[in-house]
């Protein structure tokens, strides 16, 4: 029987990350594969005491159906917290409960996107959202981006050239970018928000990571600069406490808030009551400030690990960043070099990673490659670098034989 | 400034349904709102003692992220209980789990519908389906229903002069459906999987109630009687077990579920790991079936009650549907009425319900309105419809005015 589908299931692929993620089922392969936070520091126990807490406190509430904003006891915890941590002034209002920060964008999507409508984005930037972005049948135009973030008079050039009219939304992850690890500098943040206020483009703050930075002053959120209300934020507890709970949240002005709130209605309803619940009740008597201390020192030990496996087993022909936080860190290999063909190579050795084309959302970039340090031991991340070095190696060497073989075709007459 | 959405927002109400359930927080209203599991059935120990079982025995899995399929312990426990209560011989592997059957439907619009096709539903149909398809701007074709489900005829009849290319979908909700209560009949599900199959048409079937009979016979659901592999069966434990764990699940032909998986990636990555390991874990131990039958004997007794001071308080020119199980009955006042000034009036005596207008596709039967009798004790019920028997005394006395000071008002020369 012939079932149709939507047109624009052709245009969406199976995320790699997450493919390869089910790869990490396989005991003997090591992969770096998901931006997944150590194993280690889940806080168990506190988890289950808030469990029977709530079950014994809240009741047929902790299991009832609830508003879409979310639970208002966890609203106003996380506008506590952004103002505490991360200086971002906003109110319970102004915040809605989704299903971890994946479903902030989707939601982003749902809401701003009609089909042809313009995102601007960096230049690599968050597969997953390039995807949940592609369902909407947008035009995704990455920005030129180098360590200090996404080159901003370049993106006024483009906009000036474009349809301003189809300019939708700026998406950004300006702290510890998924996928390259880099921080954007507070000059870029200036001059973003300068040029979305000229051209009235509301910026998409995607901000998981933030909180793990493990050396060097903090700058200030985008969100925390903004006076124009064109910044809408979003971020998650998954990197700061468990991704399993699925719990993120968006912050943004009121109006915009509320068109959030009618597409999340249609989605799902409303995030879990339960995991909400219990959540709150946890940060009643759980320290996450130190608890996210614990995260970072795991983090920053692996990260460590990783730099200096990777400048012991690679050739200095293949450069890869140094994040001061996060969980991941990005290599380009000599220009020549498909890090797909990497990837065969390293299945066989017992290494995975995401090659990095899929990142740029025009594509190209085939040398490139993302490694997440974040849930690997130490022996496990040097072992690991060993494998995808003998990996490289044996890439490097074919493609020497190549040239080689070239060499010798062109001479002979 | 000036943040401009997409056009899709405009065509999409607030759901009536859930802004009602933000009222049910004013304690002096009665609310016949939301189609809630009564509060007194949610077996808090149970899952206390599930969650912390979760905790210590699977550690860091329940907590880290997942695979977008849903775990692998709750697709098998839901293949089984769809093989042994439902009698449809699936596999763990033609499950996906979603948050809640809500998602399952969100999920139904993003992989079927272009702008312009076509969705056939029954007349009238579940509100939040209709909004959740709105987001891919369809054509709602709403085909007449009795109390024997839809009129499949008409359905035939009407696909016959429709653009053959643009039917998409039939959605139904076959069993004690949302808003009347009313349960196909056999004759009618094989009727549509004749048609179905003629126009090579996928049916979803939606079946959130369907464990919920009080009284009668089974009739088989439609997927179980498909040969051809065209029915995708959503069904959830909301209303068996928690609605705030946010937990259903769609269960189809595996290459229909790899389109499922596809877009529950981009929306969500994948459904809460603890709560699914909290229900799976639940499930080992405690008996679904025993609390399922304490639910059932609950909403009977509200049902009873309900129809028995519908009876005593409203005149017989008020019609209302009797069903044999799930969560609703489905009023229909004389056509002059309007429900939405019975809800006017309704708010001033202190009783809340949705008017049935927003659960036809293309709107009119003002006369209309759902009742929920699940979630209030009989006492309220009993309380409940005499507000509503007063608001609709006064209604009926202002229309029986109007109706006089139009006649007086004809006779003068």
């Amino acid at each position: 029987m012939a079932i149709r589908f939507a047109a624009r299931m052709a245009g969406i692929p199976a995320s790699a990350v997450r493919e390869l993620l089910k790869l990490t089922a396989r005991r003997d392969l090591i992969s770096f594969g998901g931006g997944l936070p150590p194993n280690e520091c889940f806080p168990l126990e506190a988890l289950s005491e808030a469990a029977a807490r709530v079950l014994a406190e809240r009741g047929a509430d902790a299991l009832q159906y609830s508003t879409t904003e979310g639970c208002a006891e966890l609203r106003r915890a996380v506008a506590q917290r952004m103002q505490a941590r991360l200086g971002i002034d906003t109110s319970p209002d102004q915040i809605l409960i989704t299903a971890g920060s994946q479903q902030a964008i989707d939601l982003t999507g749902r809401i701003f996107l009609d089909e042809g409508d313009i995102v601007f984005c960096e230049s690599p930037t968050y597969l997953a959202a390039l995807n949940a972005f592609r369902v909407w049948r947008p035009r995704l135009v990455d920005v030129p981006s180098d360590d200090n973030g996404m080159i901003v008079s370049e993106l006024a050039r483009t906009l000036e050239a474009c349809d301003r009219s189809r300019a939708k939304l700026v998406y950004v992850v300006p702290d510890f970018q998924n996928p390259t690890g880099r921080t954007w500098s507070l000059e870029r943040r200036l001059e973003l928000l300068d040029v979305a206020a000229r051209h009235e483009l509301p910026v998409i703050e995607d901000s998981p990571y933030r909180e793990l930075r493990f050396e060097g002053g903090t700058i200030p959120p985008i969100k925390s600069l903004d006076r124009r209300g064109l910044v809408v934020f979003l971020s998650t507890f998954s990197k700061i406490l468990s991704p399993g709970l699925r719990l993120g949240w968006v912050a943004g002005p009121p109006a915009v808030i509320e068109k959030y709130v009618l597409g999340k209605q249609g989605a799902d309803l409303h995030t879990s009551t339960f995991t909400q619940l219990l959540v709150t009740a946890l940060l009643e008597r759980f320290d996450l400030d130190s608890h996210v201390e614990r995260i970072r020192d795991v983090c920053r030990v692996r990260r460590d690990a990783m730099v200096a496996a990777l400048e012991r087993e690679l050739p200095g022909d293949v450069r890869f960043t140094r994040p001061s936080g996060g969980l991941f860190l990005w290599l380009e290999l000599p220009a020549q070099l498909d890090a797909r063909q990497l990837l065969r190579l390293g299945l066989q050795h017992g290494v995975a990673f995401p090659p990095g084309e899929p990142f740029f959302a025009n594509g190209g970039h085939a040398n490139t490659l993302r490694l997440a340090y974040s849930d690997s031991p130490e022996p496990r991340i040097a072992e690991g670098i060993g494998r995808l070095g003998a990996a490289y190696r044996h890439l490097a060497g074919t493609a020497r034989q190549h040239t080689l073989d070239e060499a010798i075709v062109a001479t002979v007459p």
